[in-house]
């Protein structure tokens, strides 16, 4: 065995915590040693209940620290693209959250920086791709299994939170289509193996959330995206659903038809009643890719420790933010755009 | 094209009413003329609504009526062997609803009749063997698409009914599984390919309507069918589901299996709110096989007009009251017995 | 009860075929009397099979029958306003097949003659408004199920034909849209409560019949549609599924989502073996729907005797005219089209 | 936080190797240091790849470790009560696989010496309760959300092995109730509230693995288990299912209905080819229960560590076994047989 991966996460909150725990408890072949918050009782409870002992409320220090191999950032977007560089100056591995900017150029920055370093690995957090039953789907394609694929429908849509906690984040979010559809993007390019986007138009509309009027954005929103060679994809992104989170898409080709994610069930307990046959939908992307998020730190960790190489790039990040951008920009428009 | 199959009906009860309806406007070949009920406002209805010409309170005179054809019986069970043996006498095709009747006795002595009128149909309502989802199971077991069939778990689970009811016709009904079980024995029969059944067992339970008590009946109850050759039946009828009618047969075969009616799914329309992901369910058997109704029907007259032969036996009806009746004394014995 | 209503029938192709033979056998209060065609052997069998007693050549001398009260048109596109309004001016009730013209003038040509002839029934046949589980859906809506309903996805996607035979139609269809996605058109309309549209955008690709390159259509085709108050629809038509047609739709709504037509389940039989869990699906409309066929006749019989009033009305074809037709314009612009 | 629990396993084939695993990797709190096995490559491979220390071929050099605070056995369930009681003896805690024993006798001597031992936590591998829909499932009827459960209709069916490999381990596995069904009979005491069983009967045939006659044992079993206060349990256990393994358990109450495992999916992907709309089934009970799997030997070392107490008992094995043997005295008597 190659020797144990020295890690630090940067960014607690939420999703942070989350990525915490599973490599302070679940993922093989790593330590967590070390963390990086502004808030204080964050590393405190890193510390108490995670165990870590290298506590930091300054990123710089964090980051340059000699005592770990690589950092994890689940930080505001805002922040990626300067971490990630900062971390790859500091020769660590690298693992971002998703999008790793909302500026192309920036990804632009990361990829070149990325290259300087290529003995270092340089991860963004596309969770879906580690999602069983999206790698199951992306096999099937590789074996031929739906002939050509040609059109993708993918959805991300969240449980109507009343209390419009969202709404905090939304104006620095890049709009929901970033926000959202930034891994749909992903999964498309992924299953249609990566034709290059020519021309997008979106659609939107605000179902419940007036105060995004204010900034541009929309709760529902659709747009198209053309791709080279014939190939084309729509996307649905929604912050209202009623009935729980629900991650779905569709792959068509000519010989058959694949459907991830179908109904949103949390678990296979159906529940027969007065309500008719039903089951419970999943309230989260956090309850939804539960396992995704554990196997795609195990596959950073792997990576890092040489025993796999990762088919996931920095380009397809950038690709994403491309696209995304390009679909943002119509949605403001209204009118197509080119990618 | 033949004539025109001139039908009476008698009985005008709810599942009466169904056959004439069918009858009067939905079934090709025939021309409903004739009723016969004990009720005279049912009479009435049926002249007003259906166009009835010919209406009797009298059995006798109703079945020997030289200007029908054909009879159906939609009669109390302990009428059917006498009234289907008159039909025959008075030269009639003749459909009786399930069961043909609680005794194998009977069963026979009308077998007997209907070889002495080898001319005429003498048809049973088992009419699940005319729902699309059956007839498409058997084809398949037919085509070998399971290999060889060797196990079948089969159910009929009724809606409760908190006015209870049917606990009027209880003691009359020849106890849940001559009533509800009798369709499961006859799938059963059919998909396994009419083995002998030679030994069974019952238990049931009494989850709602206590007052069956009194007459050594259950309201939820289970039995296990042994078969000639290895082959083995399980069967579960309620008549207190709490989210509507669920008619589901399993069939096990050596190269697949085959389920019809999972989910009891009234149609194509699926819910997502805060319910969770729903279907709402059939609410009774008659909303399940309304389809199937109309089929049985057509056959009837098909069959009648010499357009197509029935599979459809009477014997079929014979051995299937013979393994409820076997089922029913197993209840009360509390032991198995031979059939 | 009223008069029996005496139809006739133009056309009899396949569909065609299909509602002679449900006004023959299997809808109430009428009798199919009249049938029109080039095809003399269509005549023949329709006579020989039906019963139809007037056969015509002519479709002049056809509609203007004083013995038929009423006339179901199942002619090519091109003929049908023109028919329509010959029909009315005969003062027959009319039933046309979908869509009403591929021209919003001449939509608007036979809603005027339909005005001059209040009295008469003129209905264009979107079949599914009359499928149970649609109609389930709708009402689930107006009860206030899903609280508003805001966005509508909605696709017909038909099985693979290998030997291409849709494009011997395809030039006079009015291309994919009008052809297929006229009818996911009329269902937003419904499902929304008709608000108008503005704008819409299409895009589409061929996955494999090319000759349709030379005609400006595709065999794959999305368009989004916006309307006034901010609701969207978006479309999905496919030539070339795998499996079998899938019609789906699904209604997103603030309190609640309804999906339709999932998985295109054929029947309630699921087959497990070396495939795994599967249903088979429909192989075509015609299987889909085949119920609401008979509903649709119905429905139409119905209203022409005074019986019932219908929801669905000309204007209703028009404007799904109207959509189509700034989605065909779209898909050849390549730009968003007002409608 | 407590110290970190140190445990040894004993046994390391199939399933003792994916116990290990998640011990050494995946459960928080415990360190694998102690592995005990006959096979020498079995012991080796735990040395290199889950970095175990201490080996042992010796099961009571094993168990007396000092330097190990906890057992885990994956042994033959011939041994397991004695090597239980030896854990317990040695002041371990233990957690031993399904079932305890082949005997209610060695049942309750292990019971007695877990009573003796009693601030040592003996554990069952129950591995459903520790599955995310059981456990759901159990809540609900805990809420009340079924009314009384009075019917509980469960199955275990393997995927066909077309070598016939478990017959090596037919003839001491205690035929397919004690190996399949004990999880079955455990999960419908655990979702019917602990009902004391009275009596059963069961009936089954040889479907494929005519070998199993010799021993008395079937590759299809049924049973029915009656309850104290009415209560009514069914079983199906089965070697020969051809699309994947199915575990499905369905508890009827009196408002409601519980269905786990419904169709056996793999995952969340759908496949819709010419095939059909279809899901992929588990191949076995290792895939359909791997999460459970962890949170079972996570419950575990929680339990040891004092930090969660167990709601499962030595005792709930002890019943379990007390039916399997009398539904397999049943099965041989071709009687019913008192509990």
């Amino acid at each position: 065995m190659t020797s144990t991966l020295r890690i630090g996460i940067a960014g607690l909150g939420r999703l942070g915590r989350r990525h915490a725990e599973n490599l302070a408890f679940r993922v093989r072949g790593c330590q967590l040693v070390s963390a990086c918050s502004p808030v204080a009782a964050e590393l405190d409870a890193a510390q108490r209940e995670l165990g870590v002992t290298r506590l930091h409320a300054d990123f710089d220090a964090f980051v340059r620290d000699p005592d770990i191999d690589a950092v994890v950032l689940v930080t505001p977007t805002a922040l990626h693209a300067e971490q990630v560089i900062a971390a790859l100056a500091a020769a660590k591995h690298v693992f971002v959250e998703k999008p790793l900017a909302l500026g192309v150029a920036d990804c632009e920055r990361v990829e070149r920086a990325a290259r300087a370093h290529a003995d270092r690995v340089a991860m963004v957090g596309f969770v879906r791709r580690f999602d069983a039953s999206y790698a199951h789907a992306r096999a099937h394609i590789e074996q031929g299994g739906i002939g050509r694929p040609f059109l993708v429908r993918s959805q991300t849509c969240d449980l109507l939170d009343p209390s419009g906690a969202f709404l905090k984040f939304a104006p620095t979010s890049g709009g929901i289509y970033m926000d959202c559809s930034v891994h749909d993007i992903d999964l498309a390019r992924w299953m249609l193996g990566s034709p290059r986007a020519t021309r997008v138009f979106a659609s939107g509309t605000i179902a419940v959330h007036d105060e995004l009027a204010a900034i541009g954005d929309v709760d529902n929103g659709l747009a198209i995206v053309e791709f080279d060679g014939g190939a084309r994809a729509v996307f649905y992104a929604s912050r209202t659903f009623a009935h729980g989170h629900e991650t779905q898409t569709e792959v068509i080709g000519t010989a058959g038809k694949l459907l991830v994610g179908a109904g949103a069930a949390r678990d296979r307990l159906q529940i027969a009643d007065a309500h008719g046959v039903r089951q419970l939908a999943v309230a989260d992307f956090v309850e939804r890719f539960a396992d995704a998020f554990l196997h795609e730190m195990q596959a950073f960790v792997d990576a890092c420790r040489g025993e796999q190489r990762l088919a996931l790039t920095l380009n397809d990040a950038t690709e994403a933010t491309r696209i995304g951008q390009a679909i943002t920009r119509s949605l403001k428009s209204a009118m197509p755009e080119s990618v």
